[in-house]
């Protein structure tokens, strides 16, 4: 149901979010803090945390199903932790609300399928959180594209470095580099190659920490993806970045190239004997894409409103997967994968 | 009086804000989205403007007598036209109020003079709204002389544009260009020598526009400040910047340069047979300073709730305004003049 | 024989060109203009560009056998077509010369094996033309590598890119992209990864013009290559880059990340309503690598000296080769192939 | 007389230089590396740096006299002390050679007027080394002004600092700061004004080395200059600069702003835990000028060929004279000077 605001002007997208950790609090925040949603419940396993969130929102803490049962709560947004994103969704579908999720929908492809059938089935709106799409710099880079600046699309390169890795019980729950790190870079050059990719090659070692080796996975990789019609991708991944959080595309065109790089806290460079210092990127995702996040709840509450279709919908976090499985396939069996 | 938030966990400041224009949209949105502050009155000649700020925002509208006299009430933040800066400060602070003051104080330095008597016996806190003291490039700028990476403070350079001009009506009743737009570079001059500026030297012209000049103002304007040690700033300021609004500082030392730039929208290159383009400046101080804005009013809040000093204190707006007399007296008699 | 020059004061290396086209021209420029060398002889089976370059330079115009018996003759410079290296390096061995030699020696492994056997037996000095070792900024950023400033080499990302395509019939006989182009940075990978590159996969495609794929050849290629300690590059090709030749590096280390970027004809930036323009980069290599040649031809000189060994030896000028062998078959194969 | 070259294809222009000292140095290598130019005499009143010089070029040792007296010689470049230059112009123009002279023509206003009298009666060509006319970003950033990019210029900033100050003996007879290196910044602001100062306003300190202070010199500057239009150009001086030799040039006009920055050694950035790390500016005029004194020679020799008309006039040494002049008075005066 779609209240009133107390101002009367507009009418309040009403919101019930599941997760109270890192991410979750920045989505909170950004419901709370915009003009056209509030934040009704605040649903977490660890109580406390829900209790601590929805106090700072001005929401209530709930019980998954009370909170999908009432009629006043519009949208979901789900920021908990993989392995429940795709009951919520079904839950969620079922009781008529808009989804926003986070990726990734679910780590299995079979699981993804069919929860994406219930959610086509109930007909409601759905958005994957691939939140790198609504960046102030990627979009603009991807409407130079759009608007024919650099010409037909023929070589893109992603690097995607995290400042440092996430704990060893985390990686084991993630589903690997591919799925939960790469699947944000898969989507990105999807999004600008502007055609499929239809082969995979990884290349990947454990050079961070031999732990994250033990733990079954890998934390430098590099991936080529090409499309039918020969365009060609990289992209470099690792988890750790002495200098930050990594975040730059390029893309080659047949007119031209355009770019866009990090962000830096500040603009100050000093200049001395030793050389000249400046500042290295924004620390990591809750800074870099703070606008990002900012930007895709406005979109996503555009979506619930009826005023905008979705940018990124079901099959976008589908066929991200489908990569992400092909690059650990091929980063296996060391052999290029079609996909 | 400090009211209870509804959460339970904070004492909220309670605002009644003067002006409802431009700069005083920026500032009640930031007092509405402050975790520590609430928004209780707006106060505009302009009912209609008041309210729809108030509604923005969740406050009332308010005439200045009432708002003044609700003990609710702990601080005021004037954004009002300049002409009744002198008053409102004297009488919130006759009412025990904490005060959030745009610049200027007043156009005449006898009227700031007088009403900083009053706020003085009224023993209130008092903040003047130099902005760009919270700019993060320029705070990091200033933290690095602090720290002595550049060594002894020798040569600063300020340059200072608008976009475009303000309507002539604005210019009229604005003191003038020294007055309304330099002040602020008096400001971050006064800030970074480290020392009293003893002598202003300024050359202006009007190039920008002739109603500027028929308006007995000027609109382009260069000034050099020095000190008793020696020290030199120079200033430039041009009230049209065709790329934007340029704000930058070079601050050269006995051991380095510190330099701080405009900030661009997005980070996104296009290389092509023309050349690489980029993005211009951020558009204005709307812009330019969102973060500035956010980080003054939370420091004044700080004040407020006693957890620090005023960084900018009423003396530092007499001294700018006595930098602006002495340089619109140089521009017009072409002499140095001593401050 | 080592003649005295003009001064008395140094030594002269004398030297006998073999090419007299564009890259021969820059070399034989860099001879006549070195304070310790001089050109004796221009060898070329064009008569008339043998003669004008010979003219410029103080040089005479001779046959290979009478050059190659001139004991006044030191050292030759190998800059003739591909297909003429091998026999030029192996007539130059046998009669003592010091060789350098531009890339490639030939694209025939067995044919580099016997020819580098010849010099070997002779026991002349060689150096193999791989200019981009002495450029400042891929030299410089080498050095911090060496000097630990980034840890351990983890991830290499190699950007190389033509203007534009040379003629077809120059494609035809270039032994193709990866032997003609990627061949550089196969060396610049070899000498930034620290270690061996024991696997390459190599993608590629036909973009920039269809005559090329019909000449047999590609224009547009990615590579990976893996070292046996896990360590990764990635090289992004294109014969046609609109915004000028594109030769940049970036290698990410355990404790950092150091790039070397394109240079530009001027620091000149224009702001203006449309943005922020500046210059494309140096045009092709002939600009870009201008100081490299020096710097390459004085390495040479010292080797010739006795002062310096070389730093690209033989084995250098064969592994290159065979890393694109490699990639060749890989593009073709579509597979990984081991090294 | 202009003698045929070893080559036949061109005729040469014979040099006669006076001065091997660091300047002149750099001149006569670059005569000697012209390939229409020959160095036939070097002059010095120090026999053995003439003969040094004189060796690494080719040239002979002779005395003024002499050299002048020689009919080969076409043209004298003039890089000795500064007092030398004006009575070497007159001796060189009664004997009909060709000049370039180093600036300044005379630290005298009167001895500079009275030499270009004799210069003009001589009818010889002319030319004064203005350097930074032919540096190629501020080469460019002047014709994007001429092609009307940025509109009316209407302020000019200038940076202009030393690594470090020269020798206290060398101060004591430079004429002091504005003469011996504000005057190169003078000239560049006439340059670029398009119209010509009419006020100066100077004010300089003595903060790098109170040995400067007590030979009657300043180490640090200010100057702003007026046009008669209303245009208005910033000067900042400082004999030193931690981090290199700092020459930046910016003009803001009415339709954009045009900037010309320091060149670095190289490309390479490091980033890691510190900051992002980046060269230095080039050390000092002999490294960021050299393409600057090539191209100047190189003009200078085509306008002996009569190929060209001087890009730097009499008049031009003369007017950068009078501000320097100008700025000394305003300096000591502290008042602004009429010029």
């Amino acid at each position: 149901m779609i209240a009133p605001p107390g101002a009367g002007a507009h009418v309040m997208v009403t919101f019930c979010q599941f997760g109270a950790g890192r991410i979750g609090a920045i989505h909170a925040g950004n419901i709370a803090g915009h003009g056209r949603a509030r934040l009704r419940y605040v649903v977490d396993i660890d109580a406390a945390a829900a209790r601590a969130l929805a106090g700072r929102c001005g929401a209530a803490v709930a019980e998954t199903a009370a909170a999908l049962a009432d009629p006043a709560v519009d949208a979901v947004l789900i920021a908990s932790p993989t392995d429940t994103h795709a009951g919520l969704i079904e839950r969620a579908a079922r009781a008529g609300k808009a989804i926003f999720c986070e990726k990734p929908i679910d780590l299995d492809l079979a699981h993804v399928d069919a929860c994406l059938d219930t959610v086509r089935a109930a007909g409601v709106k759905f958005l994957v959180g691939f939140n790198r799409r609504f960046d102030p710099s990627f979009r603009a880079l991807r409407q130079a594209i759009a608007d024919g600046r650099i010409g037909r699309v023929e070589l893109v390169a992603i690097t995607s470095r995290d400042p440092g890795p996430p704990p060893i019980a985390y990686i084991k729950q993630s589903g690997g580099l591919f799925r939960d790190m790469t699947i944000h870079d898969f989507d990105m050059a999807r999004w600008l190659l502007g055609e499929e990719p239809v082969e995979a090659f990884a290349a990947a070692s454990c050079l961070v920490d031999p732990a994250i080796g033990a733990a079954g996975d890998v934390d430098t990789a590099v991936v080529t993806l090409r499309t039918a019609g020969g365009a060609l991708a990289q992209i470099s991944n690792s988890r750790r970045a002495s200098y930050g959080y990594d975040q730059r595309i390029e893309v080659h065109g047949s007119a031209g190239m355009v770019a866009a790089g990090n962000r830096v806290p500040t603009t100050v460079s000093l200049a001395d004997a030793a050389g000249v210092r400046s500042d290295k990127p924004l620390h990591f995702f809750l800074e870099r894409y703070a606008e990002a996040y900012r930007a895709e709840l406005d979109h996503f509450i555009e979506v619930v409103e009826g005023r905008a279709a979705p940018l990124v919908g079901a099959a976008d976090g589908r066929a991200a997967l489908r990569l992400a499985d092909a690059a650990a396939e091929s980063a296996q069996t060391g052999r290029p994968v079609r996909v």
